[in-house]
């Protein structure tokens, strides 16, 4: 390995995904911890909580009383960041004017839903087998074939992915009337990282604009493909195979790896080996694969401190709303983003210079992912 | 107001600083809060902690003694993010080569150094007169004034500044034999942010490379200057100024908004009124001006929860080794990112919709600045 010296000076790695830097410490892990010790998780929730607004049967904040669905349940969010109906505003703009250019706003639409993996309120995607969870990302599947723009260039693969899943009678709703132009599916797990209640499930968020990170991602992935004539993460999953130091775990869909330009501690990307664009591409086979590559992920994530591991994760695919162009470039990928650096109890912050400067992180991703490899096979605990 | 509009409905607002954009959701307070709770910070800290790193007289880890200084003590941070000294490494650069274009790396040297802002041990800034508080920019004008490149553009004021700020002898090291790049100066606030020392202090990151973050603001003013003939921030003073919604507070010298753009629930940015391009060229007058807005922006983050508010702060000026057009482009300011949203114990999380999507925010920036306006005055506490 020509690169061994970069686990011992620190250095900026490149994300070639959203095309900016982070600074790698590798040596400071060595620094004392006598500040915040996050709350190590214990689990002694019941299989059942009377006054859990996600639990099957129960009432929620605005009245609605939930169905006793048998794997996965989706609502609007009574809560939702954005709405379908609101008031109009039209910013005239103005270039010439200095309000029109440093006070800019842009009204946005949509709608929030929450969609939970399990009615038991006390398991978690590392508690289920990928059997358990194929019907979460089927559900994802569908939601998102729902919601596909009518000129979409996957339609076909939409109304293809709506035929041969079968649908949940509590999973699904009506689009809103008007086109979105992005859904972004994604879980915050354990309190660390936000999360109100511990009953397991996502959200997904859907707006009238493209968010700044697939935003990114899209533009940088564009660029790399007309300047090399590729792919940009065919190359990258073909690369970290080959090179192996950064991968965690795989099968013949999906590669799981700390990436090269990880920022979060123990930051891990599973990453569709072939061109898959959104979730609509994936066979029967290939939900399963990615089933397991969940699986793995999460299981490996609790192993590591013999605790329920907080994370964000999301996933990155095509717009609801997009060109051929787009639509092309997108390639399938989900992210996840853990606090925890040392033990259950410690955590990295990104604070200071991380939000001033630049994100900075204490051990090297391939330190990481020797970490995660070594602590695969069964839970730690015994699975609900 | 033509944007009253934007107090009800979702929308986007656009950040010149840096050229992105974050979602404003402002209905969204009204969420039930059912998650982590901050600990309520305690003012029950000794005046001296014989166990402190940081107070005078202590043993440090690496086995140094701290002087018995009388304001500000500045020493090379024992766990350093980067070293002056470490391996070569230079990764050959091969165009046609897939991992030169996805494993890119750089080295980054640098040094890091702590720099507490008093003897005492149980201080915040809040609790300091903005005479108590002038030490503190003193030595760090002495500082950025010190590591500034021989042939820097602003090395007449830097030699200004030095025969003009008495010489405190324990703020003070010879700087690096390799010239540096950028000097972050950043502060931690409280264990939510990270910090894990109560002992009022900051952190001086200095390294070979420019940042992400200032990298962006320099590209942005510099665009805008090139565009419009003006300064960026100069514009922006002056507007918001002149509207006054998101004014918190000013001086004669410097401006405090909750700027259009926030992300933080109470984020504000102190901006210099005149091209004050960084520290050096601050005047007399002026440096007490700064210490005076940075003592109304703790103090009110204080009042506005009744609690120890924690934040990160950090200051964006030119770079330490520059150009003639990075010097001219530069404008001084300095950034407050506190985490509290509701009271002293409910937070805002930027996760997963934050870190996968955009920021997103629950209340305008209206809304938070006409609540800082309003908590004005004396300290809601003795001030220690
Ligand atoms: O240097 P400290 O205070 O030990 O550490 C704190 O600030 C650093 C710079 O923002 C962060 O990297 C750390 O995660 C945080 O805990
Ligand atoms: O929607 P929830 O789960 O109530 O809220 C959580 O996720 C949101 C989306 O990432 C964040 O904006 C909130 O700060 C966080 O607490």
């Amino acid at each position: 390995m020509p690169d061994q010296v970069l686990d011992d000076i620190s250095h900026r790695r490149y994300n070639p995904l959203t095309g900016s830097w982070l600074l790698v410490s590798p040596h400071r892990t060595k620094r004392p911890w006598q500040g915040q010790q996050e709350a190590p998780s214990k689990n002694v929730l019941p299989e059942y909580d009377p006054k859990c607004y996600l639990c099957p049967g129960n009432q929620r904040a605005q009245g609605d009383s939930n169905p006793q669905y048998e794997n996965t349940f989706t609502f609007v969010n009574d809560y939702s960041a954005v709405k379908e109906q609101q008031q109009e505003y039209n910013p005239e703009a103005n270039k010439d004017d200095v309000a029109s250019l440093l006070l800019q706003a842009q009204p946005v639409t949509g709608r929030c839903y929450v969609l939970t993996f399990s009615p038991k309120h006390h398991v978690t995607l590392a508690d289920m087998t990928a059997t358990e969870i194929l019907p979460v990302i089927q559900t994802w599947t569908r939601i998102y074939a729902s919601h596909l723009a009518p000129s979409h260039p996957l339609k076909a693969q939409a109304e293809k992915a709506l035929a041969s899943i079968p649908a949940n009678p509590d999973g699904e709703t009506e689009p809103p009337k008007n086109q979105l132009r992005y859904m972004q599916i994604f879980e915050n797990k354990g309190a660390a990282m936000g999360c109100s209640n511990p009953h397991p499930h996502c959200q997904v968020w859907t707006t009238s604009t493209l968010p700044e990170e697939p935003g990114k991602e899209l533009v940088q992935m564009t660029k790399y493909k007309s300047e090399h004539g590729r792919h940009l993460l065919a190359d990258y999953v073909k690369l970290e195979a080959e090179k192996g130091e950064r991968v965690v775990w795989q099968n013949d869909g999906f590669l799981i790896v700390c990436p090269w330009w990880a920022i979060w501690p123990f930051e891990v990307i599973i990453i569709a080996k072939r061109h898959v664009r959104a979730l609509i591409d994936l066979t029967d086979e290939e939900r399963l694969q990615f089933a397991e590559a969940v699986q793995e992920v999460t299981r490996r994530y609790d192993n590591l401190f013999e605790t329920n591991f907080p994370y964000s994760s999301g996933i990155h695919q095509a717009p609801i709303d997009c060109t051929e162009e787009e639509a092309e470039a997108s390639w399938f990928h989900m992210h996840f983003y853990p606090p925890l650096l040392r033990s259950a109890t410690v955590r990295k912050f990104l604070v200071g210079y991380e939000l001033m400067a630049e994100p900075q992180r204490d051990i090297t991703p391939e330190q990481a992912a020797a970490r995660l490899r070594s602590c695969g096979g069964e839970l730690y605990r015994k699975a609900l």
